[in-house]
Formats: C-alpha cells, structure tokens, sequence
C-alpha cells in the first residue's frame, strides 16, 4: 500500500430508507439494531477529494469552500484517524467536500458525504477496497453512508460485528419507473439530531418492536420491489416511517421531527391517494416529505403540491448511481 | 322499581384523561385493554332529563334543542334498551341533553352525555343504583362516561366483564390547583371518530405494548397524584398520551389526530418547559391540545398562548364534581 500523492476525488448520491435504520447495538462499530433498505437518489450528492500531505500537521477540512471550524471537524478526523489505521500511515490530508444536496432540500447529506470520503480517502491512503469493504467502512462515517456506496435498490444487513455489517445492492439499476418528491417543508436546522435522535428513541416503550417490525418489513420489501409493485413498497414503506416515528413521540421525553407543514403534506398525500393516485410519504430524522410514486404521476401530484409548497420547494428525483471516482 | 312520571335531570362533567383509555377489550360490553385515570373538569358539563312517557312509540331525542335524526340516535337508543332490559320495562322515553361543553371548545362531550344520561335514564326507569353500578352502566353508553359519574381525580379498573369493570374515585375533592388550559386549535369535526381509531390502532405493532405501558403508568400516577408532584403528573400524562398516538401514527394503515397547528402548540409547551414553567400537555382523539399546570402558572402561560392562538381559543378548567341531579 502506497499514498498517493494526486488528489484522489469520489461522488457518491444520498440515499433514502423505505425501511428505516433507527437505531444502534453499538455505537462504538456503527452496527444498527435491523437491517435496512433504501432507494439511492440521483439528483442529490457529494464529491469529495482527498490528497495526503506529509507537511500537513493536521487534517484540514473544506466543506463548501469553507474551512471547517474545529469542533465541525472531529468525525471527520476520526474517520481519518481510522483510515490511516487501516493503512499503517499517520499522514495528514486535505479535504475538500461539495455537497451537491441543495441546501434548500434540506435532506440528509452525511450519507453521501461519508460514503465519497470512503471511497476518496481509502483510495488515496493506497488501501485497495472492494466495494463490500468500502460499505464497512463508510459505516464508520455514518451509519446511512454504508448504503450509498450502491446505486439503486440496497440492503443493509445489520450484522453483528463490524464484518457481518455492510451493504449490498437488491438492484443496481432500477428498470422501472419510481419517483421520489421531496417536498422541502422546512430549511430550520434539526433540533434533534439523528445520532442524539435515535439514542432517545430507544428509551420508548415501543423500540423492541419497532426492531422486530422493520425486520419483518424487509422480505415483504424485497419482493415488492422485485414486483416493482409500487403500493406495495408505498404502504410497507409508509408504516415503516410511521413507525420510526412513533418511537420518537413515545420516547420518554416525548420528541418529534415533524412541524406543521409536516402533518399538512402527510394529510394531503393521504388525501390524493383516496382520490385515486398512487402516492406514499416516507420522513426522516426533520420535518421534509418525500413521496414516493411512479413517473406517470408526477404531473398530477405536483399539481396538487405546488399551489400548497410553492414549485421552488418540491424537487422530483429517481434512483442513482453508487461511488464513483471522478 | 317504578317509573317515575316526572323528568328527572342530571348533570355530569366531562373529563381528561391523565392515563388514556384507547382500545377495546370487548366491543359489545366496552371493556377496555387497560385502566385509565382521569380528572374531571369543572368547565364542561352536560344536562340531561328524561321522562318515561306511555303514549310514545319511540324514544324522542333532543340535542342541543334539536330533534336529533334517526341515524343519530342509534347509540342513545340501544342504551335506552339497556335501562329497560334493567329495569324490566317498554316504555319509551323524551330525553333531552344540552352540552355546555362550548363548541369552540372541541371536546368530547360523549363523557358527559352518557353520565348524565345514565343518572337521569337509571333513576327515571325506578333503578336504584348506586354510583359503582352508575358507572358500570355509564360504561355501556360512552366508556369515557365510565370515569365521568366521579369527581375529582378518577381510576376506572379495565376489568374482566361488566361486573368488574367500573370508575372509582381516588380524589373526589381535589385540595390543590392543578389546572387544565384547553387550546382549541381547530373545530373541525374529527375525521377518524374515537370508536374507530382505537380499533385502527389494534393493527399497530405497538398496541400490545401501549397497554402494558398503561397498566405500568398506572401506580406512578397515583403516587404522583397522591404527593400533588406537578411535574411527575405532567410528565406520564404526556408520555402516556404520546404513546396513544404512536399507535395511531404506527397502525396499518398509519392516521395521526394531529394537526399543524397541535405540534405548533406541543413545540411551544415544550419550550415553556425548557424555559422554566412546569407545564405538559396531553391529547386525546382530535387535534385540541390541553395543558396540564398549576394555577399560579396559568397566567404566564397563557401569555404566551393567546399571541399564537387567540384568546377565544383557549379555556382554563379545574378540577370539577361528579354526578348530580338538578
């Protein structure tokens, strides 16, 4: 294993769950309570460059073209830290990170940024990774990164050590036409973080079955997508969500990551499909919604959504690619 | 037993539950899956009379001054059924009811409604029952109404068959100033009715759990009564209705009786939390939030409830009487 002295640059998408990683059985290895499925995106990502440099005394970090104030750097450097462990080196490195998640999307962009440092950072640090390894070890980062390393439909096993926890693809390149809306509620920062967010969670009364539920939830999945039965991923991933979301209000205290406009798109999502399209809201650790359908349509439910979200908040994405080096 | 000829009226309060009833054991005989505990409110009332009357061939029933429609009367009329089948006797009766639950105040007046009317039905049939037989008979009618015959502070035992399943008062005086402040976020009527929702929730993963957690909150909660501790109170009040909702929100498929405007108004009772007011809120099936304080802190909260809600919308209660008659 050799450095190496160029700029090694990686782009991998953000992903999003249909069945939901909520929560850790070690929060040291990253290694979640169930397994998980998610649909990577394609219109949402990060690239990131990472060049060792022996002059370097510490890693110095551009996120956006800003340098990063110190206590914004520390899992970054820990990631990096475990990175030179694997390949026998204590070099420091500059980093550059672009998010390509618009700000305005407010959706989750440590998935794809952890999973393009993965693949920048074990390239440049010499460490030749296949891409089961490279799932591994963007875990570390963040536990959703180990997905996006995969374009497409990808499973989690949550395993139960750090070799038994990685991703791998059901469907690399999906070959129907699903959608997914973002329908941007809010740009307010989270008030609950997802890492804090789901250490609460497990004080509900409920978090033992919301286990076993999302691992129940993952053969049904599976089969829905591989009958590319859209109602069927859209009501299993729908409860799934719910779920989730129901061991935040039943934690003790009580939280949740919904606002107003949360509820109001839940409701009117739910509305449309009594009407007859078929469409599905699924949420994460803040108040966004996304809405899961087919292609077709789109039209009909952005026209609902638009009068009520305004058009320069919904953005329509498919499933993308995995890690890729630029 | 002898009919009376004269109307006779009652007058019962409604109440709030401290630990929710939510989920039938027995459809038929209202049982619940757990024991709840209740407070009733000296605010919101109903009165009703009823007069055996040989000459009618149905029974006539006036709500609110208006002749209710037949599809309306279904539930009166089968727990009209049940008083005779008690007392022995066909005859039917003129029943009138007026809620003085205002209806801006968009809660649940079906408490109140069968407690009065069970009072005033049982005494007007010649029955002479006693308040724990009230309360079994109460239950058949609403089983909220159930806990409604008492004052106070109120456990009804979730039982194993209508003998065993009955309200009894825990403290019918209340000797310190707890207070409830109901903000009345909207007055739509309810989409999913209570009787549904609760049976939509038993599709839940949770449900089983929801009535452990229950039954577990009950001995808490009469010992955070007991030592008049606000804030234990407050606190497995509002766990316990979250933990109501998580069902609803976690049922296949998932519904929420939330609103925007009721997380608006949970954020912001959280805040004042935060911020050094002991105050919790608590929700029951409809998106109207209520408060649960002491009274030296009604004011101070109430400040900074009227600039979101308006003044009109909020109604302070406290601790109210059980059954009467006028």
């Amino acid at each position: 294993m050799t450095i190496t002295n160029e700029p090694i640059t990686a782009k991998a998408h953000t992903n999003i769950a249909l069945v939901k990683y909520w929560g850790k059985a070690d929060e040291q290895l990253i290694l979640p309570t169930n397994d998980s499925i998610s649909m990577t995106l394609d219109h949402f990502y990060s690239t990131t460059s990472v060049q060792f440099d022996p002059v370097l005394s510490t890693d110095e970090i551009i996120l956006d073209g800003i340098k990063l104030p110190a206590d914004g750097q520390q899992r970054i450097r820990q990631f990096m830290d475990l990175v030179r462990q694997l390949a026998g080196i204590t070099t420091f490195a500059h980093i550059e990170t672009s998010n390509h998640v618009p700000t305005t999307a407010g959706l989750a962009s440590s998935a794809s940024g952890f999973a393009a440092l993965a693949g920048a950072a074990a390239k440049a640090a010499g460490l030749n990774l296949n891409r089961r390894e490279l799932s591994r070890l963007a875990r570390r980062g963040s536990g959703s990164a180990t997905r996006s390393i995969y374009g497409g439909f990808v499973q989690w096993h949550a395993g139960h050590d750090d070799e038994t926890s990685f991703a791998e693809p059901l469907e690399e390149k999906v070959d129907w036409p699903i959608r997914m809306i973002a329908i941007v509620v809010s740009r307010d920062e989270k008030k609950v973080g997802s890492r804090h967010g789901m250490k609460q969670s497990q004080t509900s009364p409920f978090f033992k079955d919301w286990v076993k539920q999302s691992n129940a939830d993952i053969e049904p999945m599976k089969t829905a997508l591989l009958k590319k039965d859209i109602n069927r991923v859209g009501a299993i991933a729908e409860h799934n969500a719910m779920c989730m979301h129901a061991t935040t209000l039943s934690a003790m205290p009580p939280f949740t990551y919904f606002n107003g406009d949360t509820i109001e798109a839940m409701q009117l999502i739910t509305d449309l499909r009594n009407n007859g399209l078929n469409c599905y809201y699924t949420m994460d650790a803040g108040p966004n919604v996304k809405v899961i359908c087919l292609e077709n349509e789109v039209e009909p439910i952005l026209d609902h959504l638009r009068p009520v979200f305004g058009d320069a908040h919904l953005v329509v994405a498919k499933p993308g690619s995995g890690l890729t080096y630029l």
